[in-house]
Protein backbone atom coordinates (compact mmCIF):
# COMPACT_ATOMS: atom_id res chain seq x y z
CA UNK A 1 0.00 0.00 0.00
CA UNK A 2 1.42 3.79 -0.60
CA UNK A 3 2.87 5.67 2.15
CA UNK A 4 3.84 8.91 2.10
CA UNK A 5 3.33 11.62 4.52
CA UNK A 6 0.70 14.68 4.94
CA UNK A 7 2.19 18.29 6.36
CA UNK A 8 0.12 20.50 8.01
CA UNK A 9 1.40 23.98 8.69
CA UNK A 10 -0.20 25.38 11.54
CA UNK A 11 0.17 29.12 13.25
CA UNK A 12 -0.82 28.70 17.37
CA UNK A 13 -3.28 26.73 19.04
CA UNK A 14 -6.59 25.67 17.16
CA UNK A 15 -7.65 23.25 15.02
CA UNK A 16 -6.66 22.90 11.17
CA UNK A 17 -8.76 21.17 8.79
CA UNK A 18 -6.95 18.50 6.33
CA UNK A 19 -9.74 16.35 4.69
CA UNK A 20 -9.25 17.41 1.42
CA UNK A 21 -5.84 16.09 1.78
CA UNK A 22 -6.54 13.05 2.91
CA UNK A 23 -9.25 12.57 0.64
CA UNK A 24 -6.89 13.43 -1.89
CA UNK A 25 -4.35 10.46 -0.56
CA UNK A 26 -7.35 7.89 -0.97
CA UNK A 27 -8.14 9.21 -4.52
CA UNK A 28 -5.45 8.73 -5.57
CA UNK A 29 -4.35 5.28 -4.12
CA UNK A 30 -7.63 3.99 -6.35
CA UNK A 31 -8.71 1.42 -3.51
CA UNK A 32 -12.10 0.66 -3.53
CA UNK A 33 -12.76 -0.92 -0.18
CA UNK A 34 -10.37 -0.53 2.57
CA UNK A 35 -9.25 1.41 6.16
CA UNK A 36 -7.62 5.29 6.47
CA UNK A 37 -5.19 4.96 9.18
CA UNK A 38 -3.94 8.86 9.93
CA UNK A 39 -1.24 8.52 12.85
CA UNK A 40 0.49 12.11 14.13
CA UNK A 41 3.73 11.94 14.81
CA UNK A 42 4.02 14.46 17.91
CA UNK A 43 3.08 14.98 21.07
CA UNK A 44 2.22 17.88 21.83
CA UNK A 45 -0.78 18.12 18.64
CA UNK A 46 -3.12 15.60 17.79
CA UNK A 47 -6.35 14.43 15.67
CA UNK A 48 -9.72 15.47 15.71
CA UNK A 49 -12.79 14.47 13.47
CA UNK A 50 -14.91 17.21 14.00
CA UNK A 51 -17.92 19.32 13.35
CA UNK A 52 -16.61 20.99 9.60
CA UNK A 53 -20.05 23.01 9.74
CA UNK A 54 -20.24 25.92 12.19
CA UNK A 55 -16.56 27.44 12.82
CA UNK A 56 -17.50 28.29 16.11
CA UNK A 57 -17.94 24.54 17.31
CA UNK A 58 -13.64 24.88 16.07
CA UNK A 59 -13.45 28.12 19.13
CA UNK A 60 -15.25 26.52 21.39
CA UNK A 61 -13.42 23.34 21.27
CA UNK A 62 -10.59 25.25 21.45
CA UNK A 63 -11.54 27.30 24.30
CA UNK A 64 -12.96 23.94 26.82
CA UNK A 65 -9.17 22.48 26.67
CA UNK A 66 -7.69 26.00 27.36
CA UNK A 67 -9.66 26.27 30.20
CA UNK A 68 -9.39 22.34 30.94
CA UNK A 69 -5.67 22.88 30.74
CA UNK A 70 -4.17 26.40 31.62
CA UNK A 71 -0.99 27.60 30.80
CA UNK A 72 1.83 26.93 33.07
CA UNK A 73 2.00 29.50 34.59
CA UNK A 74 -1.70 30.12 36.30
CA UNK A 75 -1.84 30.24 39.39
CA UNK A 76 -3.92 26.60 39.56
CA UNK A 77 -0.99 24.55 37.42
CA UNK A 78 1.33 25.62 39.53
CA UNK A 79 2.28 21.86 40.17
CA UNK A 80 3.75 21.60 36.89
CA UNK A 81 7.30 20.69 36.80
CA UNK A 82 7.87 20.14 32.67
CA UNK A 83 8.44 24.12 31.92
CA UNK A 84 11.30 23.74 29.42
CA UNK A 85 9.75 25.22 26.68
CA UNK A 86 7.44 27.79 27.92
CA UNK A 87 4.07 27.60 29.41
CA UNK A 88 2.08 26.38 26.67
CA UNK A 89 4.73 23.31 26.55
CA UNK A 90 2.89 21.10 29.10
CA UNK A 91 -0.42 21.80 28.99
CA UNK A 92 0.33 20.97 24.93
CA UNK A 93 0.92 17.50 25.96
CA UNK A 94 -1.50 17.19 28.46
CA UNK A 95 -4.06 17.92 25.77
CA UNK A 96 -2.52 15.43 23.48
CA UNK A 97 -3.02 12.87 25.84
CA UNK A 98 -6.65 13.71 26.15
CA UNK A 99 -7.71 13.70 22.15
CA UNK A 100 -6.10 11.34 19.82
CA UNK A 101 -2.61 10.34 18.27
CA UNK A 102 -4.58 8.02 15.60
CA UNK A 103 -7.39 7.25 13.66
CA UNK A 104 -9.11 5.14 11.51
CA UNK A 105 -11.56 5.80 8.69
CA UNK A 106 -13.12 3.26 6.18
CA UNK A 107 -13.17 3.59 2.72
CA UNK A 108 -16.06 2.52 0.42
CA UNK A 109 -16.39 3.11 -2.61
CA UNK A 110 -13.03 5.00 -3.00
CA UNK A 111 -14.11 7.65 -0.42
CA UNK A 112 -13.71 7.90 3.13
CA UNK A 113 -16.66 7.10 5.13
CA UNK A 114 -17.26 10.25 7.05
CA UNK A 115 -20.44 11.04 8.20
CA UNK A 116 -22.36 14.68 6.45
CA UNK A 117 -20.91 16.94 8.97
CA UNK A 118 -17.51 15.18 9.75
CA UNK A 119 -14.44 16.64 9.01
CA UNK A 120 -10.29 15.59 10.27
CA UNK A 121 -8.70 18.05 11.91
CA UNK A 122 -5.12 18.48 13.03
CA UNK A 123 -5.72 19.94 17.06
CA UNK A 124 -2.24 22.33 17.67
CA UNK A 125 -1.83 22.59 21.08
CA UNK A 126 1.70 24.99 20.94
CA UNK A 127 1.41 28.57 20.08
CA UNK A 128 4.18 28.90 18.18
CA UNK A 129 4.27 28.22 14.03
CA UNK A 130 4.82 24.29 13.62
CA UNK A 131 5.16 21.74 10.38
CA UNK A 132 3.04 18.71 11.63
CA UNK A 133 3.70 15.31 10.03
CA UNK A 134 0.74 13.16 10.07
CA UNK A 135 1.34 9.31 8.39
CA UNK A 136 -1.65 8.35 6.30
CA UNK A 137 -1.74 4.34 6.03
CA UNK A 138 -3.86 2.76 3.60
CA UNK A 139 -4.28 -0.87 4.15
CA UNK A 140 -7.03 -3.06 2.85
CA UNK B 1 -13.62 -7.60 2.95
CA UNK B 2 -17.05 -7.32 3.81
CA UNK B 3 -18.30 -3.58 4.28
CA UNK B 4 -22.17 -2.67 5.97
CA UNK B 5 -23.14 -0.01 8.53
CA UNK B 6 -24.83 -1.07 12.26
CA UNK B 7 -27.19 1.24 13.98
CA UNK B 8 -27.76 2.15 17.37
CA UNK B 9 -30.96 3.59 18.14
CA UNK B 10 -30.33 6.38 21.73
CA UNK B 11 -32.85 7.62 24.15
CA UNK B 12 -31.19 10.57 25.59
CA UNK B 13 -26.89 10.65 27.24
CA UNK B 14 -25.50 7.57 28.34
CA UNK B 15 -23.83 3.99 27.34
CA UNK B 16 -25.40 1.50 24.50
CA UNK B 17 -23.20 -1.89 24.13
CA UNK B 18 -23.08 -2.96 20.34
CA UNK B 19 -20.92 -5.56 21.34
CA UNK B 20 -23.45 -8.41 20.42
CA UNK B 21 -23.95 -7.11 17.17
CA UNK B 22 -20.21 -6.29 16.34
CA UNK B 23 -19.08 -10.16 17.30
CA UNK B 24 -22.42 -10.95 14.95
CA UNK B 25 -20.42 -9.29 12.19
CA UNK B 26 -17.57 -10.99 12.63
CA UNK B 27 -18.28 -14.06 13.07
CA UNK B 28 -20.35 -13.62 9.67
CA UNK B 29 -17.20 -12.73 7.74
CA UNK B 30 -15.30 -15.80 8.97
CA UNK B 31 -12.16 -14.08 9.11
CA UNK B 32 -9.51 -16.31 11.41
CA UNK B 33 -7.63 -13.67 12.48
CA UNK B 34 -7.60 -9.84 11.72
CA UNK B 35 -8.19 -6.96 12.94
CA UNK B 36 -11.75 -4.97 13.14
CA UNK B 37 -11.96 -1.34 13.28
CA UNK B 38 -14.92 0.47 14.45
CA UNK B 39 -15.53 3.81 12.98
CA UNK B 40 -18.69 6.68 14.29
CA UNK B 41 -20.01 9.02 11.82
CA UNK B 42 -20.91 11.62 13.71
CA UNK B 43 -19.63 14.16 16.09
CA UNK B 44 -22.05 14.49 19.01
CA UNK B 45 -21.70 11.19 20.33
CA UNK B 46 -18.44 8.57 20.34
CA UNK B 47 -17.34 4.89 21.17
CA UNK B 48 -15.92 3.62 24.41
CA UNK B 49 -14.44 -0.28 25.18
CA UNK B 50 -15.66 -0.06 28.94
CA UNK B 51 -16.71 -2.49 31.62
CA UNK B 52 -19.88 -4.06 31.04
CA UNK B 53 -20.15 -6.10 34.24
CA UNK B 54 -21.59 -3.77 37.10
CA UNK B 55 -23.88 -1.32 35.10
CA UNK B 56 -23.19 1.46 38.25
CA UNK B 57 -19.40 2.07 36.14
CA UNK B 58 -22.07 2.97 32.80
CA UNK B 59 -23.90 5.70 34.87
CA UNK B 60 -20.40 6.80 36.99
CA UNK B 61 -18.78 7.84 33.94
CA UNK B 62 -22.03 9.27 32.06
CA UNK B 63 -22.14 11.48 35.32
CA UNK B 64 -18.60 12.38 35.22
CA UNK B 65 -19.02 13.93 31.49
CA UNK B 66 -21.27 15.52 32.34
CA UNK B 67 -19.80 17.40 35.43
CA UNK B 68 -17.11 17.82 33.64
CA UNK B 69 -18.71 19.58 30.66
CA UNK B 70 -21.74 21.20 31.84
CA UNK B 71 -25.06 21.82 29.63
CA UNK B 72 -24.24 25.15 27.57
CA UNK B 73 -27.18 27.55 29.70
CA UNK B 74 -25.08 25.99 33.05
CA UNK B 75 -23.08 29.66 34.51
CA UNK B 76 -19.97 28.12 34.31
CA UNK B 77 -20.26 27.69 30.42
CA UNK B 78 -21.52 31.02 29.16
CA UNK B 79 -18.06 31.37 27.04
CA UNK B 80 -19.63 28.88 24.50
CA UNK B 81 -20.88 30.48 21.47
CA UNK B 82 -22.11 27.33 19.49
CA UNK B 83 -25.36 27.17 21.34
CA UNK B 84 -27.60 26.62 18.10
CA UNK B 85 -29.49 23.28 18.78
CA UNK B 86 -29.67 23.85 22.66
CA UNK B 87 -27.50 23.30 25.50
CA UNK B 88 -26.45 19.50 25.01
CA UNK B 89 -25.04 20.85 21.43
CA UNK B 90 -21.77 21.98 22.38
CA UNK B 91 -21.01 19.48 25.01
CA UNK B 92 -21.47 16.76 23.08
CA UNK B 93 -18.88 18.22 20.37
CA UNK B 94 -16.82 18.43 23.85
CA UNK B 95 -17.40 15.20 24.97
CA UNK B 96 -16.92 13.37 21.49
CA UNK B 97 -13.63 15.33 21.29
CA UNK B 98 -12.18 13.95 24.83
CA UNK B 99 -13.04 10.32 23.85
CA UNK B 100 -12.89 8.32 20.69
CA UNK B 101 -14.46 8.46 16.95
CA UNK B 102 -12.53 4.98 15.81
CA UNK B 103 -11.15 1.64 17.92
CA UNK B 104 -9.60 -1.14 16.70
CA UNK B 105 -10.19 -4.45 17.79
CA UNK B 106 -7.63 -7.57 16.93
CA UNK B 107 -9.88 -10.91 15.61
CA UNK B 108 -8.15 -14.08 17.05
CA UNK B 109 -9.48 -17.35 16.29
CA UNK B 110 -12.30 -15.90 14.51
CA UNK B 111 -13.61 -13.82 17.78
CA UNK B 112 -13.02 -10.37 19.01
CA UNK B 113 -9.86 -10.49 21.23
CA UNK B 114 -11.96 -8.24 23.72
CA UNK B 115 -10.98 -8.91 27.71
CA UNK B 116 -13.14 -10.57 29.74
CA UNK B 117 -15.25 -7.56 31.15
CA UNK B 118 -14.87 -5.68 28.01
CA UNK B 119 -18.19 -4.11 26.08
CA UNK B 120 -18.55 -2.37 22.68
CA UNK B 121 -20.06 1.10 23.58
CA UNK B 122 -21.98 3.92 21.72
CA UNK B 123 -21.85 7.09 24.21
CA UNK B 124 -24.39 9.58 23.17
CA UNK B 125 -24.30 12.95 24.34
CA UNK B 126 -27.63 14.28 22.84
CA UNK B 127 -30.62 14.79 25.24
CA UNK B 128 -32.99 13.59 22.30
CA UNK B 129 -33.36 10.06 20.66
CA UNK B 130 -30.78 9.79 17.51
CA UNK B 131 -30.14 6.62 15.23
CA UNK B 132 -26.15 6.54 15.21
CA UNK B 133 -24.51 5.03 12.32
CA UNK B 134 -20.85 3.28 13.23
CA UNK B 135 -18.96 1.45 9.86
CA UNK B 136 -17.37 -1.91 11.08
CA UNK B 137 -14.47 -2.20 9.04
CA UNK B 138 -12.77 -5.91 9.06
CA UNK B 139 -9.51 -6.18 7.66
CA UNK B 140 -6.37 -8.96 7.50
CA UNK C 1 -0.08 -11.59 10.08
CA UNK C 2 1.10 -13.41 13.26
CA UNK C 3 -0.75 -12.17 16.59
CA UNK C 4 0.52 -12.85 20.31
CA UNK C 5 0.07 -10.92 23.45
CA UNK C 6 2.49 -8.59 24.86
CA UNK C 7 2.04 -8.09 28.84
CA UNK C 8 3.31 -5.09 31.09
CA UNK C 9 4.14 -5.46 34.62
CA UNK C 10 2.73 -2.31 36.35
CA UNK C 11 3.33 -0.93 40.29
CA UNK C 12 0.55 1.38 40.90
CA UNK C 13 -0.52 4.52 38.67
CA UNK C 14 1.86 5.69 35.87
CA UNK C 15 3.24 5.79 32.11
CA UNK C 16 5.47 2.25 31.55
CA UNK C 17 7.23 2.39 28.38
CA UNK C 18 6.51 -0.66 26.01
CA UNK C 19 7.65 0.96 22.75
CA UNK C 20 10.93 -1.73 22.50
CA UNK C 21 8.86 -4.81 22.65
CA UNK C 22 6.42 -3.29 20.25
CA UNK C 23 9.30 -2.78 17.73
CA UNK C 24 10.79 -5.94 18.29
CA UNK C 25 7.62 -7.64 17.37
CA UNK C 26 7.64 -5.63 14.20
CA UNK C 27 11.11 -6.42 13.67
CA UNK C 28 10.45 -10.25 13.93
CA UNK C 29 7.27 -10.08 11.62
CA UNK C 30 9.90 -8.32 8.81
CA UNK C 31 6.46 -6.61 7.02
CA UNK C 32 8.26 -4.53 5.20
CA UNK C 33 5.24 -1.66 5.28
CA UNK C 34 2.06 -1.98 6.70
CA UNK C 35 -0.21 -1.16 10.24
CA UNK C 36 0.69 -2.01 13.34
CA UNK C 37 -2.71 -1.58 15.96
CA UNK C 38 -2.30 -2.07 19.80
CA UNK C 39 -4.99 -3.10 21.82
CA UNK C 40 -5.42 -2.91 26.05
CA UNK C 41 -7.52 -6.01 27.10
CA UNK C 42 -8.94 -3.93 30.40
CA UNK C 43 -10.92 -0.78 31.35
CA UNK C 44 -8.51 0.19 34.22
CA UNK C 45 -5.81 1.27 32.30
CA UNK C 46 -5.13 2.33 28.70
CA UNK C 47 -2.62 3.43 25.68
CA UNK C 48 -0.86 6.85 25.39
CA UNK C 49 1.86 7.65 22.97
CA UNK C 50 3.71 10.81 24.42
CA UNK C 51 7.29 12.11 25.63
CA UNK C 52 10.15 9.64 25.92
CA UNK C 53 12.51 12.59 26.56
CA UNK C 54 12.02 14.27 29.72
CA UNK C 55 10.31 12.00 32.51
CA UNK C 56 9.23 15.10 34.04
CA UNK C 57 6.52 14.79 31.06
CA UNK C 58 4.80 11.15 32.68
CA UNK C 59 5.11 12.82 35.87
CA UNK C 60 2.99 15.85 35.52
CA UNK C 61 0.55 13.62 32.88
CA UNK C 62 0.10 11.37 35.22
CA UNK C 63 -0.60 14.37 37.98
CA UNK C 64 -2.97 16.02 35.73
CA UNK C 65 -5.13 13.18 35.67
CA UNK C 66 -4.93 12.11 39.03
CA UNK C 67 -6.12 15.69 39.75
CA UNK C 68 -8.86 15.69 37.14
CA UNK C 69 -10.13 12.61 38.51
CA UNK C 70 -9.42 12.46 42.40
CA UNK C 71 -10.42 9.07 44.45
CA UNK C 72 -14.02 8.38 45.28
CA UNK C 73 -13.09 9.12 48.86
CA UNK C 74 -12.38 12.57 48.00
CA UNK C 75 -15.45 14.86 48.97
CA UNK C 76 -15.25 16.81 45.18
CA UNK C 77 -16.52 12.77 44.18
CA UNK C 78 -19.00 11.84 46.88
CA UNK C 79 -21.29 11.12 43.55
CA UNK C 80 -19.76 8.31 42.71
CA UNK C 81 -21.84 4.85 43.08
CA UNK C 82 -19.26 2.24 41.95
CA UNK C 83 -16.54 1.55 44.93
CA UNK C 84 -16.35 -2.07 45.11
CA UNK C 85 -12.24 -2.12 44.80
CA UNK C 86 -12.02 0.89 46.47
CA UNK C 87 -11.67 4.72 45.76
CA UNK C 88 -9.17 4.49 42.62
CA UNK C 89 -11.45 1.70 40.70
CA UNK C 90 -13.97 4.29 38.99
CA UNK C 91 -11.42 7.09 39.24
CA UNK C 92 -9.38 4.26 36.81
CA UNK C 93 -12.00 3.50 34.33
CA UNK C 94 -12.85 6.79 33.91
CA UNK C 95 -8.85 7.96 32.90
CA UNK C 96 -9.64 4.99 30.91
CA UNK C 97 -12.53 6.78 28.98
CA UNK C 98 -10.63 10.00 28.66
CA UNK C 99 -7.80 7.80 27.01
CA UNK C 100 -7.34 5.72 24.19
CA UNK C 101 -7.61 1.41 24.06
CA UNK C 102 -6.65 0.99 20.97
CA UNK C 103 -3.88 2.85 18.77
CA UNK C 104 -2.54 2.91 14.81
CA UNK C 105 0.87 3.10 14.07
CA UNK C 106 2.20 2.55 10.39
CA UNK C 107 4.96 0.63 10.11
CA UNK C 108 7.53 1.97 7.23
CA UNK C 109 10.51 0.38 6.09
CA UNK C 110 10.32 -2.31 8.81
CA UNK C 111 10.20 0.27 11.67
CA UNK C 112 7.53 1.83 13.18
CA UNK C 113 6.51 5.48 11.99
CA UNK C 114 6.79 6.82 15.58
CA UNK C 115 8.14 10.84 15.28
CA UNK C 116 11.84 11.31 17.12
CA UNK C 117 10.36 12.01 20.73
CA UNK C 118 7.57 9.71 20.58
CA UNK C 119 7.03 5.94 22.65
CA UNK C 120 4.58 4.17 23.32
CA UNK C 121 2.99 3.48 27.06
CA UNK C 122 0.59 1.57 28.83
CA UNK C 123 -1.45 4.23 31.59
CA UNK C 124 -1.97 2.33 34.43
CA UNK C 125 -4.77 3.48 36.52
CA UNK C 126 -5.00 1.47 39.33
CA UNK C 127 -3.05 1.71 42.74
CA UNK C 128 -2.25 -1.95 43.19
CA UNK C 129 0.60 -4.17 40.64
CA UNK C 130 -0.75 -5.96 37.43
CA UNK C 131 0.19 -7.67 34.61
CA UNK C 132 -1.47 -6.01 31.76
CA UNK C 133 -2.16 -7.42 28.44
CA UNK C 134 -1.52 -5.75 25.24
CA UNK C 135 -3.24 -7.47 21.61
CA UNK C 136 -0.53 -6.32 18.91
CA UNK C 137 -1.99 -6.70 15.47
CA UNK C 138 0.16 -6.36 12.56
CA UNK C 139 -1.92 -6.23 8.87
CA UNK C 140 -0.50 -4.89 5.60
Amino acid sequence: MPQTILTVETRGQGLYEFTAEAAAFVRKAGLEAGLLTLFVRHTSCSLLVQENADPDVRRDLDQFFRRLVPPSDDPSMRWIVHTLEGPDDMPAHIKAALTQVSIGVPVMGRRLALGTWQGLYLFEHRDRPHRREIVPHLGP
